[in-house]
Formats: structure tokens, sequence, C-alpha cells
């Protein structure tokens, strides 16, 4: 049974540990107690802001074995999430990860066994998935008024951020493979993936993926850290409708447009087809404001109280890796289909 | 030797067609004289616009082999070019095709046979090498503004005229493979390609087609006939210069970014490269706004003319032809790499 | 009676007279016969693309008179109306105006009057009035979708087109105005107006009106010819909802925003009031495309056929000019306000 | 002389005031010690970021008397501006305001006397004036390279925030008024406004101000708090370029237009000007990102250490008052035109 008030432990004060912390925080019946970090300034700027916090340090390992703490948010790079993890679930502490889960699907894996084992909360952070956009986005699928779905493809290119440890398709497309997984509710038959590195260091830099779904839906993800400006755009193409998810709009983020083609068979011809277009409305629907972190941290805070599986939980990471390694291993084999499953 | 005054005859007058005659009728002493199409409606709608017109007929043969033609275009269906083509340079006259050149590359290897044995004018006409758009990027790749060339990125999607006897492969690509032929200057080493087609109809209706060159350069194409919104949007990366173009914009086509990263070895650390990024002004160069239908129909008179070889000749059209029907290989074969000659 | 085929004579062959002849051309029962230029170029030109006219000539008397006219099309600069337009319905004609309608409010009622008296039909290319964008924001009014109407907010401007006689209010606020009249139908109480000419010719080159209504509904519009980009952008508040109205998108030309606020008196301080906001979605309704000097044409056509009144009449003609005319006395006096009868 | 560590208190900590606290506690040399607000959630929320603040207070006369304030920062509702600076005056401390300055003129030039007989720095927080995107503006209009201005154009409007005590001329119009007087750098000779309340509050909730200029240079500012979509943007021509100021895009904020007319005389026709289009190269130079607020806080600091007059001192906060007060009064009299100076 999880205490009435719920301590939270924070590894990682990187880019995201600060927002999930203020986000933590700010929930009913949840202090955040301790936090680590290998660097000690960002320690005394995370003190700063919160001067209530019981336990700052630099060793992942006191926050994890702290009687102060019922369960652990990993924000750190990728390589380290599956050896913390295993200790935090050994630990018997609840488990939030950054995306992506892990690096392999053999370390997704025994993460998901030791937290089933344990009876332990194991989370993903798919940040995305919490956002009113994707959430409107999922209920115009699920409502049907989409129709079949044909297609989905995403766009996320950007000047930047070289990353020296782990390439474009480890650093991006977690967001966009999560978003397509959540949205589409399918598991791929085949990835491929076309990538570059345009630098020495062996690192990926820009990535073209495929995803194979049944009944010819089609998943394609473009990632890419040298494009001279942000883009963050997805359509997604059904029978009946046709949705424009543009981040970068200010308001309007999700268009629904009425738009679309009806296939009839010509009686005459019978190879042909008889292809009408529909052109009406297009609507941009009102949208969730409340920040994407809220709903993680209050998704990871339900599923540890009531208890029930978190709605990004460890299979959903595991699905995410499993696309990401394949498009790894497609990418390296000149675009080879790998099959998944 | 060409008469002094140049006489053209036209078949097929679909979209392009009247487009080439107002272009060619405009030219100082170049008369438009013959006209063929397959309906009645279409000739008598030319008709009215041109009543000095001396030939109208539904026979292409007619045109052809008329004493009052010169030179001939042909726009017609693909599915014609090389019966056509064959015709019009074995009656002795110079041939300007519509794109794409022909069907396949065996097509496309026989009439450049045909005209080199003739001594005639044999052009492609790929529209889009006569824009100012392309003329501008083109200046700037050459002048070594860009720098190295990393990648070219094209998206051509909306939603189309779905054909009956081509997929979007033939019917959209021609344009952004023509254009990457131009800009790039190379022939691929390799091409893959995923499509789809969503109606039972086995005519893909969307694809994405990638490109591997020497040196890293990728190319990347996505052509679909089922896109809500039309999108006309190629990105070109360079080291040193990244440009977007947009032929939706109706000014500021061709963005010119002085933005990129600067790499530099890390002495201390070997294998850890120093990424800088740089962010210079944008700039947006004013563009010939004249029609690009223009450009094709002079350099088609002066290539006969002077004579000398055209910007968009027969080896221009199989370059394209060639990757186009890689394309629709790989893309029947999931994906696989079809490695070009 | 009108007899059943309608013979239009058409007067000005500039940028609009092609363009009412073709649109004229394709009605049923209806030929366009006579047209006159003062320029021999422009009738060759018309003479080539519609070889059936009969009556091709510089002389203006000559169509107005000829047996071979019924109705007159007069798409000549605005200082020439009146005289035109006299003569025209003197010799029994029914006429169609070119926007502006006249000069000055005395000589739009001396027109009308005369129509009037002849018992002819006397209609005002009002053009935007026929767009399907216009048309759909007039439904969302007349619903009363959008609420009591608080503002209308246009702007007009783009680099050029100096004109030599008429300044920019003469030359692009009649299409604002006219759509103001159209959508508010209702007469401003007052007109005040500030402007400027930055050349030494004394036109002025930008100014801004507004046009004080009852129930404090305000009117306001830009007109420019001194701006480095093209913009025709209107913004209409109700109480209900609100529209933008932006020309120059190629498609959503019309958003509706379910947007405002909802205003209640706090009863405990009464006199402060209690502000909430209300954001809900947005709507692009889907706009007839039909060009709009196709409906401009028909409505001619019918309204002498029925007959019945114009949508666009001459006392449509007449508020709009009543409100140019205004806007260039208070222009003159320093944007003092100058009332409307 | 002013101690090495300068120690600011600030009164308000609404929007701003947390802002500022921020940026001057992030300046060398700077101590924030003292904070007021009268509301006592907000001092909290406060102590919770700085917890070494020395004096969290609800008395704006303690942080103004303490021994451990050097500076003041007034940050509060500008009914209070007046009395409260003239406290921080009297009581021998800098001062640096909110905008707008005061909400009369009588109020500004009394504030500015007892700062100089004072000797104190007296400065007022015209935000704008310190972004990247205004400085760079005010480069090209200093250097020459705009010519000579023919314009400024501004609209800022939103659905928003409706103020009970002040209308919207006193809300939004201050940062385009403070700006326009930055760039302009002249003193407009009249003014003219046109407002409108639609509730009945009788605050105008948009409102349109004309500022009159010698040489035809004329100002427009249109602000409104009842628009469905967010606007910023400002228009600047002069004879060689325009520029676009869009404070809503992302990136390229600024664009200069290489366009403009020629216009020369007519030698035959002396009455007529000969104008010729001239359109080049657009060009969105790169801005400096650092946040506006760091600017206003090191120009208080530096302006007190020199000491020297700072860039948006009193003088310029009495310029802003001066054409806020004028329109206020333009708008209560139907647009009179309202004499400056």
């Amino acid at each position: 049974m999880v205490s009435s008030n719920l301590k939270i432990g924070v590894i990682g004060c990187g880019y995201w540990g600060p927002n999930l912390i203020r986000n933590c925080h700010e929930l009913d019946g949840v202090s955040v107690t301790g936090v680590c970090d290998i660097r000690e300034n960002r320690l005394q700027f995370i003190s700063r802001q919160y001067p209530s916090l019981q336990l700052l340090t630099t060793s992942a390992d006191e926050v994890i074995q702290s009687a102060i703490t019922d369960a652990i948010i990993v924000s750190t790079p990728v390589s380290t999430h599956y050896e913390l993890g295993q200790q935090v679930l050994k630990a018997g502490k609840h488990l939030l990860l950054e995306k992506p889960f892990t690096s392999t699907v053999d370390e997704a894996k025994k993460l998901i066994d030791t937290a089933d084992k344990a009876g332990l909360c194991l989370m993903v952070d798919h940040t995305f998935v919490y956002t009113g956009a994707v959430k409107k986005i999922k209920e115009l699928i699920d409502s049907g008024e989409l129709g079949q779905l044909y297609y989905f493809d995403s766009t996320r290119v950007n000047l930047g951020l070289f990353q020296h440890d782990v390439n474009v398709v480890w650093d991006l497309a977690p967001h966009d493979v999560s978003i397509m997984d959540y949205l589409l509710g399918q598991i791929p038959r085949a990835i491929a993936a076309t990538g570059m590195a345009h630098f020495d260091n062996r690192i990926e830099n820009m990535a073209y993926i495929s995803a194979y779904y049944d009944n010819n839906l089609l998943g394609h993800i473009h990632v890419n850290w040298l494009a001279p400006v942000k883009v963050r755009k997805t359509l997604i193409s059904g029978s009946k409708k046709m949705v424009i998810y543009d981040d970068m709009e200010p308001s309007e983020k999700v268009k629904v447009y009425d738009r679309g083609v009806d296939i009839s068979q010509d009686k005459e011809q019978i190879y042909r087809l008889l292809v009408q277009y529909r052109t009406g409305d297009m609507l941009a629907p009102n949208l969730d404001l409340t920040e994407a972190l809220k709903g993680v941290s209050r998704e990871f805070v339900t599923s540890i109280r009531e208890p029930r599986a978190p709605l990004t939980g460890g299979e959903a990471g595991l699905r995410v890796v499993r696309i990401l390694e394949a498009a790894n291993r497609s990418m390296r084999r000149n675009g080879e289909l790998v099959k998944l499953g």
C-alpha cells in the first residue's frame, strides 16, 4: 500500500528533470524529497528553487535506497536506463523512465519482467501522448471519424543539438514513434529505414523510417538535426477525414479536413475505378492546454495509487524501442526490411 | 537548315498543350501551324483561340507528316511518347516531349539513338528546370555558396487527380526527380522506394523515394495524391548554407539560410567531434518571374536554330526515367535497393 | 420585353473588360456582340479571342447606339462613368457599371433617377459581393451565428499600381466599402479618414477610413499602395463568434472562431463587469469556388430577364460612393468627422 | 556614490515583477534584497524562489525606506506610479517604473523634476526598445538604409485580458507608442484616435490611433482586446526599403524588403509623375535573442553606476504618456485632432 503522501526521488536534472520535479511538486499529496545529479551546479540550481528538498546528492544509489523515496523518476541518458531501472525496481520502488525506455529490446523486456514480478508500477514518459493535441486525434480515430486509416507521416526536423552518444533516431524519433504507437494502436509488421551520418562520427544526423502495418496502413517518419527551420508536422489520412497536426502553430495545432476521395467501381469498365473528390469544411478543435508533463506526473501517481497499469507502461516503451532498434538495424543494412515479431 | 520561320505542330491539347501553344505563339519567328487532339471539342476550343491555325486534326500522323511542320511538341500520356516520338524523328522533325520522357529506360535510349542518328533536336519538357526559383538555386549550388551538399528532400502532396493509367511516381515525381537531377548534377548509385495503393486498382497513390549519391549525399522525395492540403516544399542542405524552396509561397519561394554546424575534431578526445551551431541571416532572393514554359519554348527553338544540345535533352530525360523505373521496381519489392548502372 | 437572346456590348477592355466578356460569353442565351476600346491593340487582342464578334470599334457611341446591343457593360475609368452611363440609359439599354459607380454622389443619384424613369436595369459590379467567401460570411451574419456585430476591420495593402487620376481611396477602398455595405446592411452615421500623399502629385497613396454605425458598431479600412507584401485581410467580430477573412489564403479563406467574452454584471460591485473568455473550435467552411464575375454576369442577365432589382444595384453603388466621397472630404480636413445624411 | 553591490527593492509581483527580479538577480554585483506585494500568496511564491530575500512585506513604504535598498523597481498598476515614484525619489533612491510611466502628463513632468533635482536615475521600462528586433530596426533607420520614412503602422490585437481600470489604449498601446517614439525619434505634431467600448463599462476595448509627424510621416496603431487571434505586426515603409516586424514569428521576426517605388518627374507632362516599381531581395537579419528584460535591468544598473541618462528615461516616458493622453482625449471627442506641444 502506498502512503498517503507519495515521496518521489528524481535522478537526473538536465532538461526534463526540473520540469518533472515542478509538475510532481504541484500535485496534491505528492512530495519530491530527493534529487540526484552528477553535476554539483545542477543540484545547487534545484535547491535554490526547492529549499525544502531533503536529499541532494551526486549518488543515484543514495536516492534509490533512501527511506524518504517511494518512487523514482529516472531522467538520465538512455544508456543508463537499464542499470538504474533495475536498481530502482529491486529496491522495491515504482519507476518512471524518461523516453526512450531502454537502449535495446532485451533490456526493455527484462525491466518489464522485474517490475511484473515485484508488482511495481513501471511507466515510460511518452510525453506527447499526454498533450491535448494527440489526445484529441486519438479521440477522432477511436470514434471512427477519420474512417479507415491510410497513412501516418511525421516530420521532426531542426538545426541541432547534435548528440555525442545517440543518433537522431534515438534522439528525436521516440517522440514520433510513441505518438504513432498510441494513435494507430497496432504493431507494424516490418520496418525499413534510411539514414546518413554526414560527419565522421558515425552518428546518423538524419533518417527516414517506414513502418508497414496490416491493411495497407503506412507509417513514415523523417527526423533530422540538420534543417534550417524547426518543423513538427504530422499528416494522418483516413478514408473519411484527414488530420494535420502542426506543433509549431501557436494555436490551431490540429486541423481536421473533411476531404477525401470516394471510390466506386465502374460497372461497365470493371477494372476502372471511379474517383470523386470530396472537399468539405476544415475544423480546428479547441484543445486541452494543460502541460503534458502535468498529465505524465498525474498518470504516474494515479497508477501507483489505484493501482493500475499506466497508459504508457513498460509494454508501450517496449513497442517503441522495438521499432527504434529495427530502424537502426535497417539503416545499417541500406534500408533492408526488418520484420517485427 | 531551319527555315527562318519555325513551324511547330502540337500533338495533345489537354492541360499542358494549350500553354505550350500560347508560349510558342509569342516567340519571334515561330508559328504554331498544326494541332492534333483525339477530342473534337479540344480542337474547337483551340481553334477559337487561334483562328489562324492551318491544320486541326484528330490524326497525329497528319500533323507529323504535314509539310507545314518543322518541329513537333508531343503532350500526350506517357504511354504514347515512344511511338509518337519515333514517328516524329523518322519524319525528320525536331521533337519536344512532355515529361516524363518515356515509360521505360529502353524506350528512352532508343529515342535518343534515333535523334542522334538523324541529327535532330530531342528535348524533354522538364518545366521546373526553367523556373526562376530552380535557376536561382542552381546558381547558389554552382557558385559554392551552399558548400558541400548533404541532402535534397522534396515533398509534393495534395488531394489529387488520381490517374487511371500511371501511379503517383510517374505522375508527380518526374517534377522532383528532374529538379534533383538538374540541381545535384550527379547520378545516384542506388534507389529505394516505398509506396502504397490504398484502392484496389493496384496503382500506388503515395510513395517515398530515396536516392543514394556518392559522398553521403541523400535525396528523398515524398509524392502523394491523398493529402488534405497542397504542399510543394524542398529542403536542400549544404555544409555552408541551407535552402528552403516553397513553391506555394506567393513570393519569397526561395529562402537561403546562413545556418549550419561547424564541426571540428576535439584534440584531447580524438573520437569526439565538437559541433558548433551557426545562425545567421536569411535571404529570400528576388526571382525571375518569367513563366517557365516561356523558357522551355525558347530553349527548344534556340536548340533547333543554333543548333546545340538543349539544357534538358534526351539524356536528362533518360536519367529521370532511369530513377523513376528504379523507384517502381524497388516499390514492388518492398523497398529493396535497386542499383543504377 | 427582352429578346430571348440577350445581346451585350462592352465598353472598355482594360483589366476587367475581357474577364466580363468571357463570363458573359459562357452564359446561356447571352451573346457579346460589340466591343469598344480606344486602343486599337486591345480590340485586336479581343477579336482574336472572339472571332464571332460583330462590332469592334473605338467609338463608345457606336456600341451604345447599335441595334445589335440590348445591354451595355461599362468598364472604363470612373471619371467617364456618368457620361457613358447616361448615354446608355438614354439609348434605352440596361447598364452594368464597373466599380466605383461614379465620381460623386450627385452623379450616382442622377443615374439612378434616369434608370428608374426608363425602367431599365442599373447594376454596379461590386465583385467581391459575389465571391463564395463574402456570401458565406453574409450567411453567418444573417443567421445570427456571429451575434451582435462589434466591428469590421479590413486591410488591403500592396506595392502598387499607382494611379495617375484617382487616389488609393477611389482605387482600392471600393472593394472594402462594398463588402462592408453588403455585410453590415447598415448606413454609417459618420465617416472619418486619414490619408497621406507621399509624392508630390497630391494623390493619396495610403489611407485609414473609420465608419461609425449605430449601436457602437465600428468599421475601419486601411488601403495602401506602398506596402512590401500583399495583404487582404478582414476581421469581423460579433458577440458570439468572430471571423477572419484572408483572401490571400489559397484555401480556407474564411475562418470562424467560436471565441469571445461573456460579460455579466457583478452584483456586489455594481460598476464592475465580470468578463469571461470563451475559446472554442475554429471552423473554415467549405466555400463556393465559382468565379465571382460569373455571379456578376448572371445577376445582371437575370435582373434584366425577370425583371427585378439586382443585388448590387444603383442604390448599393450610391451608398458606396457616399462613403468614398465622405472619406475623401474628411481626409482633406485632417480627419474631421463627416456626417452622412 | 553607489555601493559596489547594488541593492534593489521591487514593489509589485504581478506579471512583470518576478521577471524583473530574476533578471536583476542574474546581474553581477546586484542583489534583490526586498520585495513588496499586497497579496501574501505572491510574497510566498517569491520567497520560495529566492530564499535569500531579506525583506518580504505588504508595505511599499517599508521597502522604500529600508536601508537595504539603493534602488526601487515599481511594477504596479499605473494609477499608483506617481505616488510611489515620488516616495522613492524623495527617499533618495533610483527608480525604474513599469510602463506606462504615469497616468497623466502632469505626473510625468513632476516625477522628472523631482528626479532631476535629486540627481537620481529615473527610468521607464519600455521593454520592446530592448529587444533584438527593435534594436535592429533602429540600426536600419539610423544608417539610412530605409531612406526617408513614410509611415509606421502597428497592429496589436488579441482576445484579451480586459482590464477593469484602464482602457486598451493605456494597456496595449504603450508598447507600440514606445517603439514608435524610439524608432522615429520625433515628436508628432498631432494625434487623432477612434475607439469603442462595446460593454457598458465605458472602457474602450478597441482603438485606432493616428500620429501626424512632420514631412508627411504618418504613424498608426490598432490595439484591440476583442480579436480571435493574436497579431503583433508592424509595417515601416521608407523611400528605399520597407520592414515588416512580426513578433509572432518564431524566428525571422524582422524582414527587410528591398522594394519600393522610384518616382521621377515626366518632363513632357509636368504634372504627371513616373512611378516605377522596384522589387529586390528580402533579408531577415539574424537578431540578438537576449531577453529584453535583461537589457532593461542592465541599462538601469549601468545608468546608476556610471552615472548617465538611461536610454528610456523620464523624458521618453513623458513623450509616450503625452501621446496616450492625447489619444484618449481625441477618442472621447470623436476623433478630433489633438495638437501636441
